[in-house]
C-alpha cells in the first residue's frame, strides 16, 4: 500500500485539526508540507506534525511532490486554491463551502468538471458524525417511514462572539446562512434527496445589535419548502449562552430522530440546588472530532480507490447548497418567499 | 362565600373532563346541570357528578338558577352558546376557539362587549401549566433575556386518527390550525406580547394521504414573523407514532426554555436491550390534568370577584388567535406569505 | 351505592393531604369529622373540607356514626387509636409504620387479629404510585427476568432540616429507618415477595452532626440480604441539597427499571449558562399526589366490597417492615450484621 | 525532546488497544515491538503499527533498546514481567490489578521499591475520563461538600458472557471483585482518600447459574464502611441485557454528582412506539477512549521528567485495591463483615 502524499493549506483554527488529523492517519496518508501566513503557526506544526513550512501556496503545491490537498483557507480563496491544485493533478479536500462570489465559484465548478479522475471532496463533515450516520441508515432503512419534517440547529456560543466580531470585521464570512446554516442545508438535502422549492428567510440581531453595523446578523431562520408540502426549518445563530448547540431532527411518518438534543460532552449528571444540571457542549471542534476524522479517512481511501466517497458531499452538493443559502440571504434581505 | 352556580354544555371527552373538574370544585363551584344530546353521557355524568341531565341546552339556560356556564360544544356551536348565555346574564367559559365561522364569531364578539359585567374566559388551558407559567415567570423576570425564536409542537398521537377520521368526516373540524395549532398561536402571542406581521404556512398528508379526502391535513406548519426580525414556527400534527407531543421553546438572549422535551408522563426509566427507554405522554388530559383544574379554578375566582383572570385567555386573545389561524390556512392554500 | 362514613385523625401535614383527598372523594366516601389538637387547623379543615372539627378523637368515634377512619397521627399513638378504632367496629387506614414500641405493636396486632371482618390498611403509598406499579406489572410479566440486586434512595431536602430538627427535639421519630426506610423496606419486600435473611446497617451525621444530640442520625444505609444472594442497598437520609430524592431500581436479568431517576416535577429543561438545568421535585406530597388519592380509593372500595386491597399493604407487611427496619437500627448501633 | 522508546507485551483486546495507542503518541514515545503468542495478533500489529513482532517477551525486553514497557498480559503475568522489567531497568505501565497471587505479588511489590527511580503506573484508567476528573476536580474543590455515600456499578453486557465463559474456563479470571469491582475499589479510594475499615460482600450468580461450575459468580455486591460511618456500595455483574454499565455517584453534602447515568454513545433520541429511546454504550474500550488515551501520556510525560504521574495509580494504590477485593473476596465466601 503507497501512502497519499499530502498538504494542507491553512493552520487556522480548523486547518490545525485537520492538519493534525493528517499527521494522525499514518496508515492512510504522508503528511509533507502545510501552507500558513502566520509564523506561530507554522512553527506548532511544524514542531508537533513535523510538516515542511510554506507560506507561498503556489510554490508548496509546484514544489512538493504531492498526491492531494486540503484546503482550510478562508472561504473566498477556495476557488483559486482548489482550481489551482486541480490543474497541478492534485485531489482536493476543500472545506465548506465552495466559495462566496458565484463568479468564482463557477470557475471552481469548470475546474472540478475538466478533471474528472481527480477526488474532489467537501467538508461537510457531520455527515460522518456517528449519530447522523445513524440516523441516515434508519431513514433508508425505512424504519423511520417517510419525512414529514426537518428541524436544525446551529448555534454558536455566546463565548465566540468577540472573536467573531473581530474576524467579521475584518473579513467577509459570508453571512449566518453561507457560513453557518450550510451545514443544515447540506443535510436536509442528504436526507431527503431533494432540493427545496421555495425559500423564506427572516434574520435578526436582537440579542447583538452591533453585528449589524458590520453587516452580520446573529440569528437566521429559513424555512425550506420540498415536494408535497414537506418543510426544513434551519435555524442558525451565533449567541447561546449555554454552548455550542447544534441539534437536528427528523420527523417521521414511522418515527422521529432527534440528534443533540442534550449534547452533553462527557457523562456527569450533578444533583445540586439549582436542580439537575449537566454540561453543554462548548466547542464544534469536540463535538464533531469522530467525524472530522472519518471525513478525511473517506477523502484518503476516494483518492486510493480513485472513486469518490458515498458519504462525503461532492461538488454538485456543494454548489446546491450554496444557491440555497444565497437564496436564503436574498430571502431574508427582501421579506419575502424566493422560488429556486 | 357563596359558590358559583354552574352548568356545562357537552359531555364528549373534553366537556366530561371539565364536568368532573366542576363536581370536584367544591368550594367554589355548585355543578347544576349538564346539557349533552347523547344518553349514555347524561346518565354517566348524573350518576357521578351528580348533574341534572339536558337535552336542550336553551332550556337548561332558562330553567336553571345559574351564574356561569362552561361550554365545551363542537367549535360551531361556541358563537350561538356564547352569546345566548351572556344574554341571559350568564358567565361564560368557552372552549377555544371561538369559532369557525367569522360572521358568526361576529356577533359573539358583539355579545361579550355588550357585557362588560360578565366574565368571559377562553379555554386556553396550557397557560395554566405549571411548565408553561414558569417559562412566563422567567421570562418576565428578564431571566430568559429577549426572545429571539421561538417553536412549538403539537402533534396527536398515531392512535387518534381513526376516531378523528370519523368525527371529521360528519363535522367540520376547522382544520389543523384552528384546531390544533391555535393553542400555540395563543402562546406565542402570550410570551412575546405581540402580534405577527407575516405567516408563510405548509401543509401536508404524506403519512395520512386519506385526509385529504376529508377536507383535512395531518401537518400543519406555520412561520410567524414579529417585530424586528423575530420569528415562530409552529408545528401541528396528527400522526405522531410515540404518543402526543407537545412541546414548546423560547430561544432567549439570556437562556433558552424547553417545555415537554420527553414528557414522560411517570418517573420511570427502562434499561433494556432497545437501550434506554422512557414512555410517552399519550392523553392531552393527562398532560395538562392540573391546568384544566386550573383554569376553571381561575373562572370561579374571576366571578366571583367580578374581575377577569389575568392569566387567562379573554376575547381579543380568542380573536387574534383566530385570525392568525385563518391567515395560517389561506397561506397554505395560496402558498405564499400572507401579511396581517 | 352507599357512601362510607369516615373521619380522620390528624391534621398535620400529611393528614391536611388525606383529609382533603377524602373530601373530594365524594363518590365513595361521606367524610363527616376530623380530631385535631390545633385550632387553626380544625378551622381550616371545616371551612375547607367541611368536617365537624373534635378535639378528643375517643368522643369523635364514639358519637360519630362512623364506618371507617383515616389516623395519621404521630407514630406512636398508632397503637392505642387502631385498637380503639376496630374495637368500636371501624374499618381502619393508618399511616406508616405500625408503630415505635414493640409492645403497643402486639397489641394492635392482636386487636387487627380481633377483627378478621374489619379492613386494615397500612399507608405505604407508593405501592399506589403509577411508576411503582408499572414496575410490578413488568416484574409479574416477567419482562424484568428475576431480580439480581435492589436498590432504593429515600433522601429529605436540606431544606427540612430545621423543622425536623424542631419536631425530633419533641417526638421520637423512630429514627432513620423506621421513619424513612420503611418505605422502602416494604417496596423491597413487595416486589420479591420476600423477607431478608441478614442486614447490616450503618449511619452517620457526618453532614448534620447536630442531628445526633438529639438521637438522629442524618444517613441511613442498610443492606438487606436474601435467598440465594441477592441484595438490596437502602439509602435514607435527610440533607439532599437538591430536593426530595425518592428513586428505586430494579436490576433484574432481562432489564433494569428505574424510578425517579430525574425526578422533574414539571416538564421543562433550561439551557444557560450553568448547562442543562432540570428541576428537581421538592415534596413528596407533589411527588406521592396520585398515589396518596389511589390508596384512600382503593380503602374505599376495600371496605365497600368487604376484602381487602391487593395493592394495599395490611398487618403483615407492616409487622415484617417494621421488624426489618428495627433489626437495621441494632445493626447500625452494634455495626455488625445482624440475622433475622 | 527525545522520544521514550517502548514495547507492549500482550495483543488480546485491550492489549490492541494499548498498542494502537502507543503507536498513534507519535510526539511522545516510540513503539518498537509487541509480544503476543498468537501470529494473527502479531501480524495486524506488525501490518497496522509498524511493531517488531516477539513470541518471546523476555527476549523482546533483552534484545529492545527500550525505556519502558506496556504490561496486557492475564492478570497471573503481571508480577513476573513487571519484575523482570523492572530488572532490565525499564520503567513500567502494567494494567490492573496487581496479580491475582499475593505470595507473586509480595515479589513485585519488592521490585518496585527496589527500582524508586523506575517509574510504575497500574492502568486504572477511569481515573482519566473528563468526567470523573470533573468529580475529583469538584470533590477537591469543595463544590459537592463531605462524602456521605458512594455508589459504583460495574457491569458488563450480557453479549459477552459466551466468550467471558470460555476465556474463564481456561483461565483465573480473579473473581468479579479482583477483576471487574477493583476498578470501582480504586475510585473510592481516590475519591475519599480512605481506606475502608469493614467490608460484607455478597455474590449470586441467579442469572446465570453456569458461572458456578467454573467457579465463577455474576454479581458482586460490596459494601464498604469508611471512618464516620461513610459508606459505598459497589455493584459488579457480568450480565446487563443493555451494555455496559458503569455508573459511579458521589453523594455529596453540598451536591451529588453521577457519572453514566445513561451513557448514550452518541447523541440520539429516538421517539417510537417504544416510546423515547436512547441507546446505551456496549464496549468499554468505546466509553474510556479518552482515558485509554491520556493515561498512556500521563505515563509517557511521568517517564520523561521523572516523576510519576499525579492521577495514575501507583503500587500502594494497586496493593491496597488488591487487599480490599480479596477481602470482598473472603467476606462473600463467609458471608459475614470482614475488617480490615
Amino acid at each position: 500500500m503507497t501512502k497519499i502524499k499530502i498538504a494542507s493549506i491553512g493552520l487556522g483554527r480548523l486547518g490545525m485539526v485537520h492538519t493534525q488529523h493528517l499527521s494522525e492517519l499514518k496508515e492512510e496518508v504522508e503528511l509533507l508540507a502545510s501552507f500558513a501566513l502566520d509564523d506561530a503557526q507554522l512553527d506548532y506544526a511544524k514542531e508537533h506534525f513535523g510538516i515542511k513550512p510554506y507560506k507561498d501556496w503556489k510554490k508548496m503545491i509546484d514544489e512538493e511532490p504531492l498526491d492531494a490537498i486540503v484546503i482550510t483557507s478562508p472561504t473566498a480563496f477556495h476557488p483559486e486554491m482548489t482550481t489551482y491544485a486541480l490543474n497541478a493533478g492534485l485531489h482536493v479536500f476543500c472545506e465548506k463551502p465552495l466559495g462566496i462570489n458565484m463568479d468564482a465559484v463557477e470557475e471552481m465548478v469548470h475546474a472540478v468538471k475538466d478533471h474528472p479522475n481527480q477526488i474532489f471532496q467537501l467538508g461537510f463533515m457531520r455527515r460522518f458524525d456517528p449519530s447522523y450516520q445513524e440516523a441516515k441508515r434508519m431513514l433508508d432503512a425505512g424504519e423511520l417511514g417517510e419525512i414529514l419534517y426537518l428541524r436544525a440547529y446551529g448555534i454558536d456560543p455566546i463565548s465566540g462572539m468577540e472573536s467573531f466580531v473581530k474576524f467579521a470585521s475584518d473579513n467577509d464570512s459570508g453571512g449566518v446562512f453561507l457560513d453557518m446554516a450550510i451545514h443544515d442545508i447540506d443535510l436536509v438535502r442528504w436526507f431527503t434527496g431533494q432540493n427545496p422549492k421555495k425559500v423564506w428567510a427572516v434574520t435578526n440581531s436582537i440579542a447583538e445589535p452591533k453585528l449589524e453595523a458590520i453587516g452580520e446578523v446573529d440569528i437566521g431562520v429559513a424555512n425550506l419548502e420540498f415536494e408535497r408540502g414537506m418543510m426544513a426549518t434551519i435555524v442558525a445563530g451565533r449567541s447561546a449562552s449555554h454552548g455550542n448547540h447544534v441539534e437536528f431532527e427528523i420527523m417521521g411518518s414511522k418515527g422521529w430522530i432527534r440528534i443533540g438534543q442534550e449534547a452533553n460532552p462527557h457523562y456527569s449528571t450533578l444533583f445540586t440546588q439549582k436542580g439537575i444540571v449537566k454540561p453543554y457542549m462548548q466547542s464544534f471542534p469536540e463535538r464533531f472530532s469522530q467525524a472530522f476524522v472519518a471525513e478525511l479517512k473517506a477523502f484518503a481511501e476516494a483518492v486510493k480507490v480513485g472513486s469518490p466517497s458515498e458519504i462525503g458531499a461532492n461538488l454538485e452538493d456543494g454548489l446546491e447548497s450554496l444557491k440555497i443559502a444565497e437564496v436564503a440571504k436574498i430571502s431574508a434581505e427582501k421579506d419575502e418567499i424566493v422560488s429556486l
